[in-house]
């Protein structure tokens, strides 16, 4: 598998694309948007008169979520500029993602943003005199985050939105065969503490690259907004966490294995380049690391079906339903990785998540699943 | 029509594609590279160490011309560090274009970029002990160049190639039919002075706006390198020129309406957001902006035939095969526009360019034809 060329969400926007199918990381734009609308508010009041916001978003995707944070920062900008009567400052946007992204369809959707943005600052200029939407210009920054992207002291804000969980690779091991992790496909009730061992370092090492490459891109005082899955505790394995969500995965991929249509040794060599952390391992690493103070750390929950709004709700109404919305989302995120690891035709991915639709509503007539969710506020140290 | 949507060059990589066909783009970039490194070069001796280049191409396209720019600055760059000893810059660079362009294949084709620049880096690194390639970043910035794309005083270097003789609109009045072009679709035989009235003035308008925006984004004593399709002289329809180009495919076209394939209606309303200037009227509205000193102006020819290395030899050695090299490369070109206007299907495109290449084929029969190819290097005023 190389991730940074088969990693990307479905593309387009069809039914069974990534921008059709991801309510849920929209949801978790909307939980953490108190917490960007104080860094973007820190770093204007720190700008000099005429001076210009660089704003990067990483793994921007494709689809409406991936201008929410354009028009979130531009609608901060222009609510404080006119509460303040400061001038504006002009803001330049890099989506990030992988060179496998739709960037096309981001494109073209940008004419939407432009005239929601007129006509949201149309409404305000009624009620002041300040201009209300500040000059903004947009632009794609394909590659891996992982990699350098930006010249050094350029960019004053990062943010990234469900994307962090992603690791740069499998573990080596895992990818060359020379450490199996047998019938799952992430950590699973059946992976060896070896090979839990191997995606936890991998983990530290991506995201301590990660935290240095940033720090030198971003001005002195910059400020990172991190959201990505992770555990509510040190237990890998609990109910309704990622983990258990990929564990039925691979039952499904093993169920296609056991009627012949996938060989066993498909299965058995492909593994997610993923990581959901422990509040604690994230910490660990970012205070290791020493670039970077932590202004907030904190952790929300999501439901697994993105059509439930309700997470306190420990009960789920229509199981099969839910099952069906989940199994929507899930292929949306992981069906250009599954496409290419086995081949898969569209008759065979659409049996692998109706069979994987039922194994998730079963799962959930115990209980309600819920992604635990990590909201990191970072401050570049000087 | 609405340029910015419906321009743009043929997408993907295909027969018909604009990467497949694009040979004579390419030798205008050759033939400009010597203006290209002295703008470098001079940028970069005027840089403080530590500091990022910004260089934006505008029309950037898709295809191997599409990082041409890329390599050639980069390589300059690094030309210019190892023989002064001087620390390289970082270079930051913006891939410009409508956002109909297929960016999608510019990014997948940037891995090898970095593998062709590693390779000569690493050539080069044997000869000296300056790190060979500085680091470099690209960026896409979709958008038209007729409207405000980065922030003020943000980029060192505009450069332009194939890309500035396109008008933000065809005029109003021919859009709304209050005046007529008739069967021509540009300015051709029968077009009237008052139609060539409107394109002139509508080209003055777009290149003031042009100066302007471009302007604002420059930092002090920025530069520009533009290159884009002119004429020899005030006449507006030599042989050769242009506009007999669009003429033959104004008549290819006709030939269409004659055998009741297209409505007459449909052709009287197509024409080209396009207009090719000679030097002195590109003079004209530099000097009258005020805004920028002509460091350099030049013109060059370049054969209709893009397979045809030889411009000074005056005979064309087999029309047929030449007429069928020009009309793959203007299909590559127009076919996105002739597409959305008359609603051709593939197999009438190729009949429309097959017509076309024998009228080439024939108007080649007279003598060579051959495209007047403007330079302008300017420098933005303090």
């Amino acid at each position: 598998m190389k991730v940074e060329q088969d990693l990307h969400m479905a593309r387009g926007d069809g039914e069974n694309s990534y921008a059709t199918n991801s309510r849920l990381q929209e949801k978790a734009m909307l939980e953490t948007r108190p917490v960007l609308q104080s860094a973007v508010v820190q770093l204007y009041a720190s700008l000099p008169p005429g001076s210009t916001m660089v704003v990067a978003d990483l793994g921007c995707s494709s689809g409406p979520n991936t201008l929410l944070l354009v028009s979130e920062v531009i609608g901060t900008i222009s609510d404080y500029s006119r509460e303040t009567g400061r001038d504006a400052v002009e803001a330049q946007f890099f989506l990030n993602d992988l060179p496998g992204n739709d960037f096309n369809l981001v494109f073209r959707s940008l004419d939407q943003l432009t005239t929601k943005l007129t006509a949201a600052g149309e409404n305000n200029a009624e009620k002041a005199t300040v201009a209300a939407v500040p000059m903004y210009y947009v632009a794609g920054m394909p590659g891996s985050f992982y990699t350098r992207l930006f010249p050094c002291r350029s960019v004053h804000l990062f943010h990234s939105s469900y994307s962090l969980m992603w690791r740069s690779k499998v573990p080596d091991e895992l990818s060359r065969g020379t450490c199996l992790n047998e019938e799952s496909i992430y950590i699973g009730k059946n992976t060896s503490s070896d090979v839990i061992k191997l995606y936890q370092e991998g983990y530290q090492k991506d995201l301590t690259l990660f935290l240095t490459l940033r720090f030198k891109e971003l001005v002195c005082g910059g400020y990172m907004v991190l959201t990505f899955l992770g555990r509510k505790s040190g237990d890998m394995l609990l109910h309704g966490e990622v983990s258990s969500m990929w564990d039925l995965l691979a039952q499904a991929l093993l169920s296609l294995v056991w009627k012949g249509r996938v060989e066993k040794e498909k299965l058995v060599s492909f593994n997610l380049p993923f990581y959901a952390p422990s509040m604690d391992e994230v910490k660990d690493v970012i205070e290791g690391s020493g670039l970077f103070g932590i202004t907030h750390i904190g952790l929300f929950e999501s439901s697994w079906d993105p059509q439930d709004d309700d997470a306190d709700d420990a009960e789920v109404l229509d199981c099969a339903r839910s099952g069906a919305n989940v199994a929507k989302c899930i292929r949306a995120v992981v069906e250009p990785l599954i496409k290419e690891h086995f081949g898969f035709d569209e008759a065979i991915l659409d049996e692998l998540f109706v069979v994987y639709a039922s194994m998730v509503a079963k799962h959930l007539q115990k209980s309600k699943a819920k992604y635990p969710i990590i909201v990191v506020y970072l401050k570049a140290k000087n």
